[in-house]
C-alpha cells in the first residue's frame, strides 16, 4: 500500500500538457516560477500579476473573423434598409464575398460591420445572441462550434496563470461584448476582465425596464496604438505578461508596454506565429514588423506547428511536428 | 473537552457585527440567502452576482471630498502658472476657500480640480501619490488617516458579499485612479473593479520607457445619468445589488437600473442616509429626490445613526442610537 502511494503521478500533474518540451515552455514555466517565489529577486505580488491576451489569432482562429461571421446574417437581413451598403466598404465586401471577405478583413472593418449590424439592440439581447453564436455557430473549415475552436494550449496557459495568482485579461480591437461571450464560454473569463472596442449606448426604456441600447457609433476604439492606454485605464496596472500574435503588427505596442519594467520587475512577451497550414493556417506579415521587433526586444515567439502538440480539443495530439 | 468544543461561538460568526439587529439587516441577510440557495426560487448564479457601490458618502465620508483634498496642494503649487484659476470656478473656490469649498463641492467640480492638478503626470506616478494620500493624509475633522475613515459596516458588507460569491464593483463620478487607491487600501478591491470618470491619457516616453501620461481633458465622465451605462459597459452585466447614498440624486439612475430584473431575478437597492451629526455628518437633499424615489420603489434606506453600531474602526461601538 505504501509503495503504491509512493508511485509517481507525473503525467497528471504535468503543466501545459499540450505544449512540447522546449525552450519556449521552459521559459514560460521559469517566468511563472520566478514571479511567484517569495523572497526571490523576481518576486511579484499577486496584485501586480496582470496578464493580458489578445483575442483573434491568439485565443482562437482569426480566419474567418468570428465577429464578422456573427454579423453577416444580420447584415444580409437588413441590407434592403441600407442602400449605401451596396457601394460602401466594408459592407459591400462582406455582402458580396461573405466568408471569403471575413477571412482577410482587418480588425477595424470587422468592428464596423458588427457595430452596424446590431445597432438598436439592447445589450442584453445582443449578449444572448453572442452567447448563442459561440455555443452553436460552426467554424466553416473545422465544422465545429466556435466554443470548441479555442486553442487548447492557451486554455492550459490561462489556467496555469490563474492557479499562480495572475489576473488574466483579454483585449480586443473588435467588440468587447462579443468577445466577452467567447471568453466566458471557452476560457471561463468573466466579462469585466475583457477590455476593448465598445459602441456607444443610450439609456432607453423597454416596457418600463431601463435598458442600454446599442448605437452604430463607437464610444472607444481599441485599435493597435490604443491598446496600452486602454489596458492601463481598465486595469490600473502595467501588465507583466502579454500574449499576442503575428498578423498586422497590432500587438507590438502592448507587448512593448509590458516590457518596460517598473523598478526592474520581470516581464514576459509571447507572440504566436501562425505557421501551421495543416492544422490551422499559415500566414505572416508583409513587413515582418512583429517578428523583427520580437527579435530585437527578446520576445518569445511561439510556432504553432512546433510548440503545440495539440491545437484544438477535437484534434488528436501530434506525435512530432 | 468535548463540552468545551460544543460551546457556542456565536459572536465570532455573527454576520455584519457593526450593524444593529433590525429589519434592514434582516433584509440584507435574507437577500444574500435567497440568491445563494441552489434550487431556490431566487437563486442567482455566481457569475450574475454583481454588486455595485457608489464611493463618496457610501464607502467613506464625502465631507470634505477626498479627491479635492488630494488635489488642493498641487493646485496651490501650480496656481502661479494658471492665472485664470484666480477667476474661474471651481479653481477660485478651491484656492480661496480650501477645505470649506471642498466640503460642499459637487462631484463634477471635484473631478475637474483633480484632472487639472495632475495633468502631465504619468499614471504610475499619479497612482503612487494617490496611495500615499490614502495611507497618510489626515481627515480634517476625524484627525485620522483616510485609510481609517472607510465605513466599518460597508467593509463587513463587502466581505459578506464576496464570501457569498459576489463580485463587488465601485463606481465613481470623480477620478477612477484616485478611487482605486482608496478602494484597494481600505476594502482590498482590485483596481480593475473600480469604474469611473477617467482623464484622457497620451502615450509618452519616459527615458525609453513607454508611459501613459494624464491630460486635463476627460475620456469618460461617469456622472449620475451615465452610471448605468458605464457599469453595463465595464462589467457586461446588470447588477443585482446597488448601494448608494442621499446627497444630490446621483445614484437614482443606477439604483433603478439594478431593479429592473431580467426574468424576475431578485434585486436589492440600499441607500445610505447621512443623519448622524455626532459621529459623522447630517445632511439631505433639498428636493428629496432620492428618498422619494426610494419610498416609491421599495428601496431600503440605511440610517447611519440607527442602523450602524460603529461607523469607523477608531470609534467605540455605540450602545444605543
Amino acid at each position: 500500500m505504501a509503495v503504491l502511494l509512493a508511485l509517481p503521478v507525473a503525467d497528471a500533474a504535468e503543466p501545459l500538457p499540450s505544449w512540447r518540451s522546449s525552450a519556449v515552455k521552459d521559459r514560460i514555466l521559469e517566468f511563472v516560477g520566478t514571479v511567484t517565489t517569495p523572497g526571490g529577486r523576481g518576486y511579484v505580488t499577486p496584485s501586480q500579476r496582470i496578464a493580458v491576451f489578445d483575442d483573434d489569432g491568439t485565443l482562437w482562429p482569426e480566419k474567418p473573423r468570428p465577429a464578422g461571421l456573427f454579423a453577416l446574417p444580420e447584415l444580409r437581413r437588413q441590407a434592403g434598409d441600407h442602400p449605401q451598403w451596396v457601394t460602401d466598404m466594408p459592407f459591400r465586401g462582406a455582402l458580396e464575398l461573405g466568408v471569403k471577405y471575413l477571412t482577410e478583413a482587418p480588425d477595424a472593418d470587422t468592428a464596423e460591420l458588427l457595430a452596424a449590424a446590431f445597432a438598436g439592440s439592447t445589450q442584453e439581447s445582443f449578449r444572448t445572441q453572442a452567447r448563442q453564436f459561440w455555443q452553436s455557430a460552426s467554424h466553416p473549415r473545422f465544422e465545429q462550434p466556435w466554443r470548441r475552436v479555442g486553442y487548447q494550449p492557451m486554455r492550459e496557459l490561462i489556467d496555469l496563470l490563474r492557479a499562480n495568482g495572475f489576473r488574466v485579461f483579454i483585449v480586443t480591437a473588435v467588440d468587447v461584448d462579443f468577445t466577452r461571450a467567447g471568453a466566458e464560454e471557452i476560457f471561463n473569463i468573466p466579462p469585466d476582465d475583457v477590455i476593448g472596442t465598445a459602441v456607444d449606448t443610450s439609456a432607453g426604456d423597454d416596457g418600463g425596464t431601463p435598458v442600454a441600447r446599442r448605437l452604430a457609433t463607437f464610444a472607444t476604439r481599441v485599435d493597435a496604438g490604443a491598446k496600452p492606454l486602454a489596458v492601463d485605464r481598465a486595469t490600473g496596472h502595467r501588465p507583466i505578461l502579454v500574449v499576442g500574435n503575428v498578423r498586422d503588427g497590432g500587438d507590438i505596442g502592448l507587448l512593448r508596454y509590458s516590457q518596460a519594467p517598473a523598478r526592474g520587475r520581470p516581464g514576459l512577451q509571447l507572440v504566436v506565429v501562425h505557421d501551421d497550414f495543416e492544422r490551422e493556417y499559415a500566414y505572416t506579415e508583409e513587413n515582418k514588423a512583429t517578428l523583427d521587433t520580437a527579435a530585437k526586444a527578446g520576445w518569445t515567439t511561439i510556432s504553432m506547428r512546433y510548440e503545440w502538440k495539440q491545437l484544438f480539443p477535437f484534434q488528436a495530439p501530434a506525435v512530432s511536428p
